[in-house]
């Protein structure tokens, strides 16, 4: 019998793998640009309730709690698709953004590079 | 006098934030597709290796050490932006990958979608 790494891998079984807090990684990318917009985490009440409503849900490690992405600014991502990586313990979100995805009001959290030991902004 | 987290923002200085198990997340992309690879975790030894060699290194939490992606396989990631988010708790590698960027020889971790309660192979 296949054990569950294997049924993880090969299967057609959505198994969520979360980690000892709980916690899984999920990675926002726009659905025209592939650009990354955010990365996050999830328990398993927010990965339901992203299925559920159709809407992007993250734990929030610092305050402790659920949150909808654009619960306070608007600027929901509406999830088009769930890509599952082969362990199945991350997540893409392939979304609509209403907004800017980034609290700055930048459209995608990555505005900055690494050039040097200096952050430089993005073109 | 700013805080931390407004210069973590706003600066143009590198200062990530590895959370308390001193890690953070590295959401390794494709240059030319944008395509998400993999997404895998940084100590700061991983980063350091990373920096200094170019090549995609990550701290497996299973093993509990430094590995380099390829360093059995040969397919390594050669790293050639590193993008900052808007807190420093997570970074996207854009890499050009030797290989499958998978274990199981897919160019992708991410090759199954969320169907409904299955897993479709994405094509």
């Amino acid at each position: 019998m296949a054990d569950i790494s294997t049924d993880r891998e090969q299967g057609s079984v959505f198994l969520p793998k979360f980690d000892a807090q709980g916690l899984l990684t999920a990675v926002a990318v726009d659905h025209e640009s592939r650009a990354v917009l955010m990365v996050a985490f999830m328990d398993v009440e927010a990965l339901e309730a992203t299925r559920r409503t159709g809407f992007a849900h993250f734990h929030s490690r610092s305050r402790n709690r659920l949150w909808m992405k654009g619960e306070t600014s608007g600027h929901v991502l509406a999830v088009r698709e769930i890509l599952v990586d082969c362990d199945q313990d991350a997540l893409v979100l392939v979304c609509d953004p209403a907004g800017p995805a980034c609290h700055t009001g930048a459209p995608s959290c990555f505005y900055r590079r690494l050039v040097g030991e200096d952050l430089v902004a993005r073109s």
